[in-house]
């Protein structure tokens, strides 16, 4: 776990459905530990477990002037996983488009075979 | 482990290189174990226990009906996970934008302050 790669680390921080939380909080501004620990049922070294995995992975940082220590949301490790993502973006937006002509096609097609042909009249 | 909701278990199975390139591979069209393995030094077993975490994960599906039983990608919780990411994504923007803004400012600040005033002149 020492030697992840910082994607690595990003993807692992993320997975933690209390870790996400606390980063949504965060975009909405600083929070200091406690005001992080309220939303959820957990004890303090829960809540200080978790945002340490957060600050090792890069996802936080913590003001070392104020003595409440706010924890800051920082989002270089998050642009490099959605860059990261949007390679798989491009892949399944290619995968729908192919999937809606298809479709469509085939509406096409249903469309054309329900028409009375000129014999029926 | 057992009961992680489906984000949790989708950004536990991206938190290792092996796992991100075996899906890359993916994107190419499906692939057999030993396709999968070959461009790792890796024993097949572990190749197995890292497509066991991706299966579980929902990120890949066996084929039961050929012999080879080639591994597809599966997008379904790329989607889900890039939907995730787009909320940081609009964040990160909007950040990006008010830094681009204020640069802009500085810039044509220090740019007035270098004018020469008409009192140099």
């Amino acid at each position: 776990m020492q030697t992840q790669d910082p994607l690595t680390a990003t993807f692992a921080a993320l997975a933690d459905p209390t870790r996400r939380a606390m980063l949504a909080r965060l975009t909405q501004g600083p929070a200091t530990v406690n005001e992080l620990a309220e939303p959820f049922a957990l004890t303090l070294p829960t809540v200080s477990r978790h945002l340490k995995v957060l600050e090792q992975a890069g996802l936080i940082s913590k003001q070392r002037s104020a003595q409440s220590r706010p924890c800051t949301l920082e989002i270089a490790p998050l642009v490099e996983a959605d860059a990261w993502m949007a390679q798989y973006r491009e892949f399944f937006t290619t995968r729908f488009d192919r999937l809606d002509t298809q479709l469509k096609a085939m509406m096409a097609a249903r469309a054309d075979a329900a028409k009375p042909s000129r014999g029926d009249q």
